[in-house]
């Protein structure tokens, strides 16, 4: 174990393609969408036998720091960091790696969102102890997911220069970062063997990473610079606030790595899913003979379904009959029904929401 | 207008079929289905102008008096008759034609279901009021809906000899009654242009009925002659109850009609239709330019979705996504999804949750 490896963890997201479990109030990672325990608490026991929770900073937004608190009451509240509103990744890393910076200027940092799913939390401790290794030499690490298929969802890494096994894995230098591919390219990548799912799953040096925001994102690295000298003083949240307006609002793939050298990847098989829309996370649930999945606290009847995941809500019967490969997901004041096929599609829902002003339902 | 002319509306019908709407506290003949009033309402609106509500009869079950009252506020009081328990419409019809027969022998009653749907009121009263005169003739009359389609749900009416024209109507005599057919049967009942569908609307004179009762189903006259002797007495109810309890169980189509000789029928095209179930009342409804038709007090939201029936409830909200020709009707505490082709299923939803008694849901 590496006493200077920090986790962070990004629970910024908003998961709207998995409304209306997913809400403003009570985002994808703070929901209880693949077992007992929430995404956000998977997340941190996942890392916890590795890194444990004084070395696990949580970034949520204001809003959700209570909630945050909440689920994991052993978390040290200054290791919960309030970001005061959504800019992308690059300000809500760049401002914990320079919280880390001043605890610790030794520090390594792991970055990874609270609302990701992995099956092998062992290989996934394996791999950020690995990684670990290449970003003490220096290197930005990202890990790879072996794609399973030509995704069109996810952005790919493609693989360069090998730099041999590091803690038992072979890593590669990184020739280049690619956006969402169109199907017939994504075929390609996964036929080369030479790409990988770019999971946003981040390790190096707090000090590489902050030298990188100040050559590439330099008005990120002077909101970071007034954000720290305020740290310590009454002004914190003040100058926060006033310095995150300011912000330029872009990722940490676009503002850096797409933008830059010394990059490795560590290609990895470790289940890693990102939960992304009811369809897929059903596809991870065990289903009963008919292929259907059902969830919640309500009481369901099927006739005839098979396929379908459904959602219940505790004092609600629903009754589905003929239904095939179909979303359902009842909720107390909303309710959704689709094809699996269109699961994607409930983004625009969540759109006509806000378009017609329903903030009660969003 | 005849004065003798008494209307009697059947409501202890319990509408398995429209269920979660239609529910053992508030069956199908108490809810607003096509509009903004009752089928119970709608039917005593349509008789109304023929026949007063001094003269219209009300039968319901003894927990639904209260409900009819507050429907029809303006319907005497003495005219809602609670019966103990459904029986089928033998005792149902016997009960009012015993109490019809003391208030006065020379009543003609016509007796119809409360929950059935008559597009053409003028043209139902028109035809009522020609089967009163045939009734006054002594015959026991129906009306017999000429067939849109060979539906294999309906029993059907096979007319005989022609008694000429009836308040400009033509009248038959009926040489049978069929139970509901087979598909090939009733293409063949259709196309012979002799079959109507038997929609229990039935016209008699009171003393006519109540004779074929004491020949056909004497166990049901002896109880009825037990009622009416306690009907003006304190004894009244539990008389009634006693009685009721030893009531055979059958139908006035059974028990008499098929059996009996010196019936008509009056054919009528008065867009009659029984409300069965999901899909065929969204037919008779308004639907938007996809085929939609919504109804409710909740929020709907439709995206790519056509030829549905949806029914939301005040504060929710409803979110479909790519259905077609779909029924979902989603009520404060239980929700139905089905294809509209099994519409008819939902009987098995209801018999699903009396098997694992549900009660709360029924």
């Amino acid at each position: 174990m590496n006493d200077h490896l920090y986790a962070v963890v990004m629970a910024g997201g908003v998961g709207t393609r998995l409304w209306p479990r997913s809400r403003i109030a009570t985002p994808k990672q703070f929901l209880d969408l693949l077992g007992p325990r929430t995404l956000l608490q998977e997340t941190v026991d996942r890392i916890e036998p590795l890194i444990p929770f004084q070395r696990v900073l949580v970034v949520a937004g204001t809003g959700y720091t209570a909630e945050v608190q909440a689920q994991m009451p052993d978390l040290p509240a200054e290791n919960i960091i309030a970001e005061p509103g959504p800019r992308g990744t690059a300000p809500c890393i760049g401002l914990a790696a320079m919280i880390l910076g001043q605890r610790d200027p030794a520090a390594l940092m792991a970055a990874f969102p609270a609302d990701h799913r992995i099956a092998d939390a062992a290989g996934f401790r394996q791999a950020i102890a690995a990684a670990a290794q290449i970003a003490q030499e220096g290197y930005l690490v990202t890990l790879g997911i072996t794609p399973r298929q030509p995704h069109t969802g996810y952005g790919y890494i493609q693989r360069g220069a090998a730099l041999g096994q590091k803690g038992g894995l072979p890593a590669f230098e990184v020739r280049r970062f690619v956006e969402k591919p169109d199907e017939a390219t994504a075929r390609q990548f996964v036929a080369s063997g030479e790409y990988y799912w770019n999971a946003g799953i981040f390790i190096w040096q707090v000090k590489r990473i902050l030298a990188e925001i100040e050559r590439l994102l330099p008005q990120l690295h002077a909101g970071l610079q007034a954000i720290g000298q305020a740290w310590h003083s009454p002004r914190r949240l003040a100058v926060l606030e006033k310095s995150w307006e300011q912000m330029p609002q872009t990722t940490i793939d676009y503002g850096i790595m797409e933008r830059t050298t010394g990059v490795a990847v560590l290609p990895v098989e470790i289940g890693w899913d990102d939960v992304g829309n009811w369809a897929t996370l059903s596809a991870l649930l065990e289903a009963d003979e008919a292929g259907n999945v059902v969830c919640g606290s309500g009481h369901p009847l099927l006739l005839d379904t098979a396929g379908t995941y459904l959602y219940t809500s505790a004092g609600r019967l629903v009754a589905a009959i003929g239904l095939k490969d179909f979303v359902v997901v009842d909720t107390p004041d909303a309710l959704l029904i689709c094809p699996k096929e269109r699961a994607q599609a409930v983004r625009q829902v969540v759109e006509r929401l806000q378009e017609e002003g329903l903030q009660e339902h969003l």
